[in-house]
């Protein structure tokens, strides 16, 4: 085994709810939840961004984030607000606000080429990170849903600057405010998407494209990408931290108090 | 009659030139100059204005824009630039100014969700305005036309700045330089427009819609829409400033005192 | 002969690389190195400055540019680079630097509408350009290519701010970093383009457009244009300024001179 080649794949298994493989050039992240259709945990937020540091720094080309099962991701797991035992509601605000800006940063920074495939419904804040990736790929199965008020809650992510931005107010805005649920047609209408693959042949194609582009001059794509960021990384941060402050107080508002409490009731119930 | 109880909706008589009506945690505003398809004159700008004030302080959730007969707003009323009698056009357009820049003023600090529902053909400052609601609803047989430049003048309600940014300086200056008219799919296409419902049954589907909305939580709502906005909040109001200093010059110019001549002369001799 | 009018049009002959009409108060320049697919090399950079410097300060009221033959522009003549026999790759660069950053500033600064004719596909600097136009026409068989990684280069033209502005980071980094060649319809969705017309039609029912724009009142046409600019001014200079210091980095790098000869062996060959 001393005369082995180098392995072409490395699979990484340090972390306990994502995948990390490391192939051509590609840095993949999986996000490996399926149970719970890959809900973020803080276990969860802590090893994306660990990933994600490791990526932005070791030889591959660029990054691509994907999830396990039918899901892509079904957004912040709501028993985080629990994990606590609901016992000091401030710290638990505090916590999750210094989380949650953390791991927005780490998409803000991230100096490589991010490439996201969607491989099925996408919730919350994985919807919102969206405008932070350089190329978003999806299944025709995907959807893109943000339901912010009717959780009491409100947008994170860079959502509130970066949406309008993509599609403008008056159809940032029913997504953001008004809980509308998009089809992949209409995300990728609103530039929210790339490019729409029929659902059957989605990861053969997209990750056929992503092999292509790692291929391409490392410095010319990472230099490239900067460039088309570096403008937007101050207004971004300070957005980021704008949203953050608005959640811890929403976070501990009765509107989401509330709203909570009733997302756990109707849980219940159905068991 | 000491007896009823409280009315579920209440219309306020105060206001000449709109109709105001509180209902279902909705405050609407009805432009209500039928016979001049709801064009505006000074009076008018005014009762706008306060309406927005009371509706940004009452208990309402969200507040709604509409028009009453065929046309949502056949914009400013040219007889404003006469009703000074042409005497004295620097104090007309220095009047003018003031009213307009508290006009779009009040759209860019309103405190709540705004929406419109474009009942037929919007025309210049209706339409301009459009990029500082948070929704705007259309009937197939709205049309939106600035014809700026085919009077001397030069665009207003930040859309110098907003259009661009929905719809790219390409399709923007066809719009606002080249007086462009748009069909509601054009509309809806350049980002201008959240939805289109055919016109049978616009009212009907739209206030289903904006009843639901209002039902979501007040506070949430209220401060994601404020969130959405505060990043452009200093820049608009410079843009606002802007766009009103070049229209004085603008309303001065022999550009636009023959173009309004002539206006006017096409009127009479179709009498 | 003395008693001739006034020509209704004037063809200027001091220029080389390309043509200049007077007509109708339409400035018309023409891209004319039909053999070389009007690829600019560093005569035809100063000409179009020297002829928007005029358009910019002569009575007439709008510009347009289009091309001769079946190519819009191929973008940069790969032959600057060899131009100094590749004795003196920093003063080159240097040289390139200055012209570049001088070419798109005569377009930020650009004081009257300017609209592009694209009359077919057009390539690098030519594309990235696009988005300081206020007005850009195709064909229906133009295409629009900008393949700076796979020539180890980074984008110019304010595109890196632009681009994502007009379609969206998912969008833009397809065109501007991953080399996806857009047609004329993907081009119109992602609002780099403002009309697609019929190849059979193009040039007579677009000069017809130009003609009638260029009746309207000229001031309000250049003072609006500026409005709808100015904000974006200051910006647009230090993205142009960036843009040109990372491409003299790339010029120098081993990607863009390994990528530069490989281009010139492949034409060899194909002698």
């Amino acid at each position: 085994a001393a005369d082995s080649p180098e392995p072409t794949s490395t699979t990484d298994s340090k972390f306990k709810t994502i995948l990390v493989n490391k192939e051509n050039k590609i840095y993949k992240i999986t996000l490996n939840r399926p149970k719970k259709m890959n809900a973020l945990n803080h276990l969860m937020y802590e090893e994306i961004m660990q990933a994600l540091d490791e990526a932005g720094k070791d030889n591959s080309v660029l990054t691509v984030i994907t999830g396990t099962g039918n899901y892509y991701c079904s957004g912040n797991d709501l028993e985080n607000f629990t994990s606590t035992g609901g016992a000091d509601i401030p710290a638990m605000a505090k916590q999750a606000r210094e989380i949650l800006y953390r791991f927005v940063g780490s998409f803000i920074r991230f100096p490589k080429p991010l490439i996201a495939l969607i491989n099925g419904p996408a919730v919350g804040i994985s919807v919102t990170t969206l405008g932070l990736f350089d190329v978003v790929y999806c299944t025709d199965r995907a959807t893109f849903h943000t339901p912010f008020s009717s959780l009491g809650q409100s947008p994170e992510g860079c959502s509130s600057y970066i949406f309008p931005q993509l599609m403008g107010s008056a159809k940032a805005s029913e997504v953001l405010l008004f809980n509308k649920k998009l089809t992949a047609q209409e995300a990728l209408d609103r530039n929210l998407v790339t490019e729409i693959f029929p659902d059957a042949s989605f990861e053969k194609e997209t990750m056929a494209r992503v092999t292509k582009y790692a291929q391409l001059p490392p410095q010319s794509l990472q230099k490239s990408k900067n460039l088309m960021r570096q403008m937007q990384k101050d207004k971004l941060d300070k957005v980021n931290s704008e949203e953050c402050d608005l959640l811890v107080e929403r976070w501990q508002s009765d509107e989401c108090m509330n709203a909570i409490m009733n997302f756990f009731k109707r849980k219940e119930s159905k068991l």
